[in-house]
């Protein structure tokens, strides 16, 4: 059953940064800012192969994601679950992360999957299977 | 030496909230929106006995803070090391982080720590050892 109610499925497509985590090896755990696109019941985020997170992701199989409003009292809440590295069929993805990151009207013509993996780019993949953390949020 | 060069200081200081990042026994890390306030080379974040993120310092002795700007390119970095749960002398922190709560002009009066024991507030305080994921900062 899904994790993700219509008020947080709201949330989430009213927001385009988040603050993803990932578990490194015999280290402490890592957190960065990224863009991310909901994908039904899955986040989307574009990075590049050699990152530490997409190490992490490789290894561990698992990345959360906290998003947050921008304006008081910060509403917010923490997704994780289950992540993969994706390199097939990533260019309507990537081509909507890139408009975000731009903020331009348009997304651009997506790349084919040869294109992007020339450049070392991929799409990390969480499954939303767990909420938690849920603040300021009728959810 | 401090990591905390100058610019990284500012940015600190021109935010009230970021997501804090902790390490649980045996599970994966937990990630939560808190208000913090810098003392000089440390974050302190006001909690309360009992939420796992304070369990999780007392056990672990380690916590991250990701500071983001809210607006595009949206500036972040990622502030870790050594954590402790605070009880004594925390009035005053904790009274200017109750201010960045509600918005209000000035600081609440400090309470006692005795009067914050009796409803187990404490204030978790993360050494920046650390300063990783810099993000559209002059650091």
């Amino acid at each position: 059953m899904s994790v993700l109610t219509p008020p947080l499925r709201e949330f989430l497509d009213s927001q385009i940064v988040g603050v993803m985590c990932t578990e490194p090896a015999g280290a402490h755990p890592l957190q960065s800012v990224v863009y991310y696109v909901r994908d039904d019941e899955r986040l989307l985020i574009s990075s590049v192969v050699g990152r530490h997170k997409v190490g992490d992701v490789e290894r561990g199989g698992w990345a959360s994601l906290c998003v947050m409003g921008n304006e008081r009292p910060f509403p917010s809440a923490t997704f994780s679950g289950r992540a993969e590295v994706l390199t097939e069929n990533i260019g309507p993805a990537t081509a909507a992360l890139a408009q975000r990151f731009v903020g331009s009207e348009e997304a651009p013509q997506p790349q084919t999957d040869e294109a992007l993996a020339s450049v070392g780019r991929i799409i990390v993949a969480i499954a939303i299977e767990r909420v938690a953390a849920v603040g300021h949020l009728d959810a």
